[in-house]
């Protein structure tokens, strides 16, 4: 696959959960129905980032990725087909066209596409540079893109082996426990470092999510925002601080809703090295926390949604 | 006195120059009154920091300066007096008491004041720390403060003079041509390097401002109001660059309503020691621009407000 | 007095200690004797930041404060000596005149000067503009300033009262416990927002240091900071996050003698009230953590130097 | 091609040349001969990212790319074959296997290899993270990666034909005249939006070079560069800004060889779009100057390297 297209995200909180993407991640509302709202980032060039939709709790519903192309598309669509993990065709929603709906093992909706509608600004958004879809959003922080998604999987092997058998993604790093077990891997499709993320869901739940992550242009975005989370009462979970792993700066935040949203910035950092290595981090590194030496917090192991009865 | 209070802003496009204070610059509305609009930046802890007055063209109506106390404004009062500028007792507006209203030898209008009213934010406005007196907005900058003004004066030193001798500003830096003119020179009341600056208006006239100033938290919110002046057609007139003089990293545009705005951020330089010697800048210096080389941009030499003629 | 002038620290390890100052934090070496290293952060005007000295333990041997004027030094020397805390005249060390040496109640060394001699660069450290005393180094963070000393102390409260007795320092913000007793407070001679910090030594020890710190000039230089520790093997002891007293953005380590540094970032924020209130933090409001809600690691309530036995 | 590998660039002051990539940008320095010094930034996995080499005059004497595997290096070579353009096979240097030698039709040296030495760190610049081949330079700016290579040709069409044609390179932006001649063109080869970028020589020389540069961290990173090169006299060309092309906020300096550098920062924009399309600048657009209003210098058309007589 090319690249991560949008995610739907369900929140018993609509109003408020899209207060939080709006005014504090800078999102821009471009159309709602009477149980969804539509969101963008500024820098995507598709028409949508994130759907929110109206549920009686919260949780992720599906995840969209882009294919090259249709030849690309109907490629992995049999290959899905081959592996035992056949889908079924729908129509593509929020401007993205003919859609594979199917799901990875753990049971997380996945949906394949390639024709897409190329975001055309309605004046007052327009940008002042013409290579960039959107005028940056003046309120919140103005988040560049939806950079990944974070499932919890009761078994994560399968799901990323799922991810890279059928999908084409590419590992980078994992954790793996004494025991042998894969507790966690990161997987991309680009030469960002990661797009996909499994962690091992300790209460052998299926389906659920651990966060969604949208990149921030700079790490005083990260700050700010911190800032923003205070003084609007948002809850913060964790951060700003420094992975180890991956070595990206974050901010970890539960929206309105409930679900965890992480505001991450890479800095420069890219993986080129079409041979990379995967790294394996053990739990005796996992230990020492995260890369200044912070202490990774409880919650970070239990909180997913929907959350468990 | 203490530090600089507030400024009374002239404009022929009142709304459209609110909506720049407002959704660029991150200023939080107060009052408003049939013709002026009364705004704060959030870490003020008195009431206003500038008052948008609607008028048939742009410019600086007054600068207000509070003094530390009840007895060191009555002192600058008989100082006032015994140089020979002496002024009048008005009603403090926007949350000051009693203000004592006079004027540079040059005719910008300069009002003294001790009595404050603390500002108190309104539950939507509330910080979530005690010791910041508002929220940080979250649309626009979200600049901190006021941070000087610098005004145009037909002949520099005998304004600076009145500053320094009856109003106790100290002078840090200054330009002097060849000829041994004064052109401009920079004045403090604080350990900030400047709060006041006069430079030479080479048009003769008087009682003009070249700009007001407002400080941001860092560099990046510079940047940062670059990019959303350019995607919302405000007149960047040059910048982001440093100053030679006093380092400051800069970026000047025009509001909607014509006067230059500055927005500047130091770092965290301060001026601490109690003897420090005013430094002198010769025209072969300036002629090397600015720090980083950039060279002064003609209008920085001509556009002021309220316009000529 | 007008502001901090330099500290004498002590360190088992002299020669790591001073590649810790100059390597990681970027301070400029100005000369050396047998037993004690000269250093200097790049925007002092003065020649000394800090005297690094071998000793057979950790700890602060001595802070030095400058006066205004001779007369404010000798009026201050009047005051010492009518409250019963009189000292002596020595002669000043690294640059600095005629200085008075006294003590703090618990016992830290005082020594105030007037006289200094102000810092003219080699020429391979003179700075590209004229308002600057030195070139920013091109090692480490190049930290702009020593930015404030926090003592420990048995009992907070007449240490405190001692410097805004006869010292001139003003309170701006402390904590109090639910006992009453003041455990903390943050003072300040300048518009900085605190130069000296007292906190209760727990141990009920005498003479202790908690931290001095050095201020640097973004953010961002404290985050790149945390890199150079953890790839130079410096204990990071906590941060980078940012306190809710005072706002200031941190990060601890301990340099390898021992002694805890932190690197500290204000913003812009400045103390500019003449009548700032003292603002009082309760052990309630403390358990929240810091701003963003880190949790104050244990160390630091129990580690000062010199260490107990 | 997989990615950029190294550049080899020729300088008259191979000292001062070399301190400037270490004491300035922060490179390392991995081995010398007589007249060549071997540099990498901290983030290359391979051993190598610039080589300097002592020359009667400055310039860029050749480029490497890396295949993404042997398959593709042979692809490569047998393209370039039919497309009329043959190189020869030579022993990769520093760190690089066998290397296909060949030229872009302005005669620019382009080398293509695939097998590549992983760099390990000797023991004093073992990193703290495993994921990272070094530890951050403590010394300069420590720029993460070379970042892209500016090429000047006479005529810059056949040029970016050929990368595009033999070598797989995706055009992202153009500069296109009035006249309908294409003067400036930006290509990629990964993710980011531009590797390689080719610009009129307006002096009709072949085989020049405008820049190449190194990829910063953070824009913070830049704006200290600037301050670095200001005490340092190293001439800075024009910058900070941001370019309206490609958005990279820049910094152009000279090197004391002569050689212009660029640092740049894309902030976190990628150009993920499999299908992105060509964008388009006019020359009336052009004539706008940069992102923020800078207008472009006229040395940036006139100077390349080497000089011309």
């Amino acid at each position: 696959m090319a690249h991560l297209g949008q995610v739907e995200l369900l929140t018993p909180e609509l109003d408020a959960t899209v207060w939080f993407f709006t005014e504090i991640l800078g999102l821009t509302e471009t159309a709602r129905t009477a149980s969804s709202v539509f969101l963008r980032t500024f820098d995507n060039y598709e028409r949508t980032s994130v759907i929110v939709t109206r549920h009686h709790t919260s949780g992720l519903r599906r995840t969209t990725l882009r294919a090259a192309s249709d030849e690309a598309l109907h490629r992995r669509v049999a290959a899905l087909e081959a592996a035992g993990r056949p889908g079924r065709w729908i129509d593509g929603v929020a401007g993205t066209g003919p859609t594979y709906l199917t799901a990875d093992p753990d049971g997380h909706e996945i949906a394949l596409y390639h024709q897409t509608e190329w975001y055309s600004a309605p004046a007052h958004l327009r940008p002042g540079l013409k290579n960039q879809p959107q005028a940056k959003p003046r309120q919140g922080i103005g988040v560049r893109r939806l950079d990944h998604v974070n499932y919890l999987a009761a078994d994560v092997l399968p799901n990323v082996e799922f991810f890279e058998d059928t999908l084409g993604a590419r590992p980078t790093e994992q954790i793996q426990l004494d025991s042998g077990k894969v507790s966690a891997r990161w997987l991309t499709f680009t030469h960002k470092s990661y797009d996909i993320v499994y962690t091992e869901d300790r209460s052998g739940a299926n389906g659920r999510l651990h966060h969604i992550a949208f990149a921030t242009d700079t790490r005083e975005d990260i700050l700010r925002a911190a800032d923003l989370c205070l003084d609007n009462d948002v809850h913060i979970e964790t951060g700003p601080h420094k992975h180890a792993i991956q070595q990206t700066f974050f901010l970890y935040v539960y929206e309105p809703g409930g679900n965890r949203i992480e505001l991450c910035n890479p800095l420069t950092r890219l993986i080129l090295a079409p041979d990379w290595p995967l790294i394996t981090w053990t739990e005796a590194e996992r230990a020492k926390g995260q890369a200044w030496g912070l202490k990774t917090i409880d919650t970070f192991h239990t909180h997913g949604t929907p959350p468990l009865d």
